[in-house]
């Protein structure tokens, strides 16, 4: 196993005289004059170790399946390095091929891949450079997000994945059955789910954020982070069909605060994870963004925007544009209409707040003016909407009547007994958001397609590995 | 919102003579003469406040609203305090209650409960001091093990929940699907899962072992922690349809290396969860297991036994016991044996290697006797097994003839197709093991239920909340 001190990241930061074993997969190897070339890679650096094997170190039949893909542990000196980009490179003495790859057959050849193959090879993509970088990111920002919240004393929990509630109408939910589907097609008799596993129809959770106010009322501040799931029919370079969300919760808390906490989450991700990847941004930069540290740098350095729905619609309406969508009070923002808010009027994060109650979801919390509630967007750059989130209707009757005014589109008032009894029994006001979090590894990585920042997406049609 | 030097935990080792403001809820109110002591808790602490209410501060009314269950505001001075247990308390100045609780009402009073009690109500239970530590327990518990790893440049990834691939049939699995299946009862015609959402059948994972060995191919040291689903119909205290499993896989790694991996982690999540939560312990010793430090801290202070399976079934069989389930070579270890290896007879944890190859999963890897394969149950006193593992089959020919072998039992070689790429393209030695999350949990609490480590327990016929 490869020790703390071996990852081929500590090896290029050793001195040169150490003697060492590195162990990883073959990158690239290239031919001198009585002497090989080997690019060594462990996937944790985007770097590579230049291995310098002399000829007769080892014997040529080895020598031969030293090719890219092939797996190798070389022992030898740490040399200074005469090449760029590295301060030592590894003088073998002895090397070992654990796994040969063919090149013949190895499909992932140093040449250039699409994105769109390479997620056909989903089990040998994260060897290339390209996804290398993205799931270190993604790693470092997961631990981002918890030293964030840990840092202020909240209390990660994990919400259920299986879910007996259709909890805010969020869209198409997956089901999730342990009937026989052969056998109950084969019947002819209406499905029973009496006689299901949870003996009643069971889904895959759209939202944490019904069971994160049950814990809000209790720890005060709370989050969860874990896998949501739509069934929408959705073949778009946005949409997953199972992704990842963060969704805080706070009690005494309000719209106010929780802006201002949604505006330093985002800061301080990208501040660790600048700080924790920066080579791994920097290649990403280059391949796929030219303006990701621009973007990066700019959420850093300014202050978001916060601006009422009623605002945005005044603004859209000046904008003099042709919109898809048209701009109304009334009507929800489309991408057209926040993206042109971030990237082309106010340049730079928006915080959207007080949108029309009509358009949002049942336990948002309604405004004196009856006419809206405490809900906010944040929109930021190329990505539009990245955050979601609302002060909750705490006020028992108000919330007990909205629910009844929604029988007509399904919502039963007895399915949300414990939800309404956190209003009954030391209700508070509270607060929280949503992120999605692969929107937020788009951001920070440069990428354009979702699929490519999570390891093995699932869309329409597709779940393989 | 609370911020962190506001919590009730951070006020309580404030100096006396700050002023301040505390928020949380009343856990008991006793009544002196012109003065109000109210016990208050914000989840941060398994501590309450004492609350110093002098008879006048507050109206009558409001003072009638402080009750069990109540949630409040209180500003005034840390003074002093006369009771032992706690170096200040808070002298109230201003007080507001946020939301009442009716005594009549809320189900939640200060005499004690059941847990099967508290299981009815869990969107109370987070309140209850049980479970207050509980959950800090749990979320410490999370955070250790992502340091653990992380310090040891692991990288975490997120395998999928949705599979196509029943892995290694580790049993009755949940289906998921987006077909509408009152109409396919109604249509008396087979399911065809070419129509559903993934165009094949499609269930909740099992393990993202598979996965996780892909990561490992390309990152040497990887680790997954997410949850998986058994369908099976076991209503005991140790078994749940939906938990959380921890899955490192290493490259270059035997299972020696994987056996020091394990014993390292168990040792570092005992001792990272009593160092950030000894007073939940203690409360969780005194009222559930007396002896639970006394367990923790002989798990930290020993060498894990090692044996082989062979020697495990000659030590049963000596030990002149009427078995339940008889002991002979070729038969599974049972709880009983398990127990009686670690509780009785080594009085230690006990890692057990080298089982029947008939009697483990297939990707496990045959040992030259071609008899055993190098698997690994970790046993720990009280729980049995928490952790197995093992070093995987990595020679291509063998892997698929064991799969080829098993086609009888449904198993296609087509369906691992990626899995067995990953032994033609720079294979490696590599092993891993599963730690399930609430196992350890139960092991760190005391608590003999599972549902009581989990915020919202899945078992069959119950998914509320």
């Amino acid at each position: 196993m490869i020790q703390p001190d071996s990852y081929i990241r500590s090896l290029l930061k050793r001195a040169p005289g150490d003697t060492v074993v590195a162990q990883g997969w073959v990158k690239t190897r290239r031919d001198g004059k009585n002497v090989h070339f080997v690019q060594l890679n462990d996937g944790s650096s985007p770097v590579d170790l230049q291995v310098v094997l002399d000829a007769g170190v080892a014997p040529g039949d080895v020598v031969a399946r030293i090719t890219t893909g092939a797996c190798l542990s070389v022992e030898g000196e740490l040399v200074a390095s005469p090449g760029k980009g590295q301060a030592v490179e590894l003088k073998a003495r002895a090397l070992t091929v654990h796994g040969a790859a063919s090149p013949e057959e190895y499909p992932l050849q140093k040449k250039k891949h699409t994105l769109e193959t390479l997620r056909e090879i989903g089990h040998l993509r994260p060897r290339s450079n390209t996804f290398g970088a993205v799931f270190r990111v993604r790693n470092a920002l997961t631990g981002a997000i918890h030293k964030f919240f840990q840092d202020r004393g909240f209390l990660y929990l994990h919400t259920p994945v299986i879910s007996t509630s259709d909890a805010e109408g969020a869209g198409s939910m997956f089901q999730v059955t342990a009937l026989d589907l052969d056998g109950l097609s084969r019947s002819g008799r209406p499905a029973d789910f009496e006689q299901d596993f949870f003996k009643r129809r069971a889904y895959l959770t759209v939202s944490g954020q019904l069971e994160a106010e049950i814990f809000a009322h209790a720890f005060a501040n709370v989050y969860t982070f874990g896998p949501t799931f739509r069934a929408e029919n959705s073949n778009t370079p946005r949409h997953l069909a199972e992704f990842y969300m963060i969704e805080p919760e706070m009690a005494f808390c309000d719209l106010r605060d929780n802006q201002d906490l949604a505006e330093a989450f985002l800061k301080s991700q990208v501040e660790q994870v600048i700080s924790a990847c920066r080579p791994d941004l920097e290649f990403l930069s280059k391949w796929y963004d030219p303006d990701l540290f621009k973007n990066l740098e700019g959420l850093l350095s300014q202050s978001f925007e916060r601006i009422t729905y009623t605002e945005a619609i005044a603004l859209l309406g000046k904008a003099g544009r042709n919109w898809e969508f048209p701009v109304h009070w009334g009507a929800d923002l489309q991408s057209e209409h926040e993206r042109y808010l971030t990237e082309e009027l106010l340049l730079k994060p928006v915080i959207v707040t007080d949108y029309p109650l009509e358009i949002k979801a049942f336990y948002m919390r309604v405004n004196e003016d009856e006419k809206t509630v405490a809900a906010m967007d944040v929109l930021v750059p190329r990505i539009g909407e990245i955050i979601g989130g609302s002060q909750r209707e705490e006020r028992y009757d108000v919330l007990r009547d909205k629910i009844r005014a929604m029988a007509a589109h399904g919502m039963k008032e007895e399915s949300y007994w414990w939800y309404l009894d956190l209003r009954r029994f030391g209700g508070v006001k509270h607060a929280g958001f949503g992120m999605g979090f692969e929107r937020m590894m788009m951001y920070l990585t440069g990428m354009k397609n979702i699929r490519d920042v999570i390891p093995f997406p699932r869309t329409p049609g597709n779940a393989e590995f």
